[in-house]
């Protein structure tokens, strides 16, 4: 899994960071790319990158405020144009699905691909084979919110040792017996997957949250995930304007990281009138509540172990 | 008067263009600054340039493709959170208003200052002191207009001899002789203006046309004007792919400009299929029908003498 950071700053685009959107690279399965959040010129960004617009299968929107979704009709549409075929989820708060259609239907666009549009309420919001996504609803001045992502466990190794105490081999038997739940071998004995693998492999949890002010009874929610991208608009000293705006200050987001026992922090959506030292300074805010904090920037690419 | 290109490339953004959006600064008037089409991150290449937001007053829409218009509800939004406050009027096709005011809405957004939306019809569509501006048709996939600027004429020059030959001495006078259609002067005299000025000044023409196929019948109404600002999607030899997509060739721009006598011809919505070399022969395809022909880049500015 890896993020990939293509707008990290507040409400406008400036020369150093454009508005907000992330990417989610779950490189397991081969290129399947999730967005989250999709300002302005997000596609110019995409430019920069090799990210594929193709592989894009899910789009995450976390509030319809116009630096998170402006940037969504014209990516859709270059998508088609450049051949895309593959179809798109694209999930957030109610209103969405109109701001979408209307802006394709009024510049005459037709998708080539399938496009599906789904208006999200707080909990459980769809799971696949290998992972399991919740809505977490935040405290913004429009509906907000932040999405959950759990990987779901995957089994264990298999162990050589304990196969050849029972009298099996290597070979593509092996493969057969981590498929599935119970092989017969040919000598007509039956191997219980379960005899022969290692501990479960824990899947990883990764928190994506929306604009919000600081909302500490969110640290159960978050307890113990393996990566928390939290909106940090203001400083630490900026507390009253961060509430009045319905934001959150570089402390509070350490904070609830701290609370909620994060194994990183990354922070995001950072205001234009934060540059050079200021974000260092910024940086050493959080730290000091909570080390294990990055500030992003556009372009930022982490691994998430 | 000066054009300021944008973006000159045609239906997806590049690296090396962006998709349409050109700025006209009536320079005389300080400031005064109309946008013609407003494809998304128009407002991000507005930051590498000295255009000031603010100093927007119209913006024309050519048709409603969405790489003309999606960079519309950021502009207007940031131009609001920048502290924009005077009143800004757009002019386009039907569909414009509700595209513009869904946008908002949807995203939360309340400007901080007056918008007007005005959909266009073919034929006159406003005057003030200085400009009137004519909304011409054109054929694309969508209704599509070309907008042709008229500088009105301005007054000509005081002539000081035949000021001094009746009997008037250079001071305050002179200018309250030109702001006036008669003066009476300290002495009884009266001056008609008409009397002490040269031959007025014609003013400037400006054709900037939305995407359309090849119009011969516009060479009246283009007739002689200063700059026409033309579309040219392909080159020379893909005129049945140029009709197919409703655009025009290097070919059929230059030959339009030929039939109209304009005085300079400057092509854009260039197909991102054009790179380096290719763009030099799209010139020369141009040229050698019609030599006072430029082909725009991103950021291109071009002074109308």
């Amino acid at each position: 899994m890896e993020l990939f950071f293509l707008g990290t700053g507040s409400g406008v685009p400036s020369k150093e960071r454009n508005v907000s959107s992330l990417v989610l690279r779950l490189l397991e399965k081969s290129g399947r790319t999730w967005v989250f959040d999709c300002g302005e010129a997000t596609q110019h960004q995409i430019l920069s990158t090799n990210i594929r617009p193709r592989r894009i299968e899910k789009i995450f929107i976390t509030h319809l405020h116009g630096d998170h979704i402006y940037g969504l009709p014209g990516l859709l549409s270059s998508r088609s144009f450049q051949g895309g075929e593959t179809p798109i989820t694209i999930y957030g708060p109610s209103g969405l699905k109109d701001y979408i259609e209307i802006s394709l239907s009024i510049s005459g666009t037709r998708l080539k691909y399938p496009l599906y549009i789904e208006e999200v309420e707080e909990g459980f919001l769809f799971e696949d084979e290998d992972y399991e996504v919740e809505a977490i609803k935040l405290q913004h001045g429009l509906e907000s919110f932040g999405y959950l992502i759990k990987e779901k466990d995957k089994l264990g190794e298999l162990l050589p040792d304990r196969l050849k105490e029972l009298g099996v081999h290597p070979g593509p038997i092996y493969q057969e017996i981590k498929e599935q739940e119970k092989t017969i071998l040919e000598n007509g004995r039956t191997i219980h997957r379960d005899e022969v693998l290692g501990p479960p492999k824990k899947g990883r949890k990764l928190a994506i949250l929306g604009d919000t002010r600081y909302l500490p009874k969110l640290k159960e929610k978050l307890s113990e995930v393996d990566v928390l991208v939290h909106e940090a608009t203001f400083a630490s000293e900026e507390e009253a304007m961060a509430h009045d705006y319905f934001h959150s200050t570089v402390k509070q987001a350490a904070q609830l990281a701290k609370q909620a026992n994060v194994k990183e922090l990354i922070l995001t959506h950072i205001s234009s009138r934060y540059h050079g030292e200021a974000v260092k300074q910024l940086e050493r805010e959080a730290k000091s509540i909570f080390d294990r904090t990055s500030i992003a920037f556009d372009f930022y690419q982490h691994q998430i172990k």
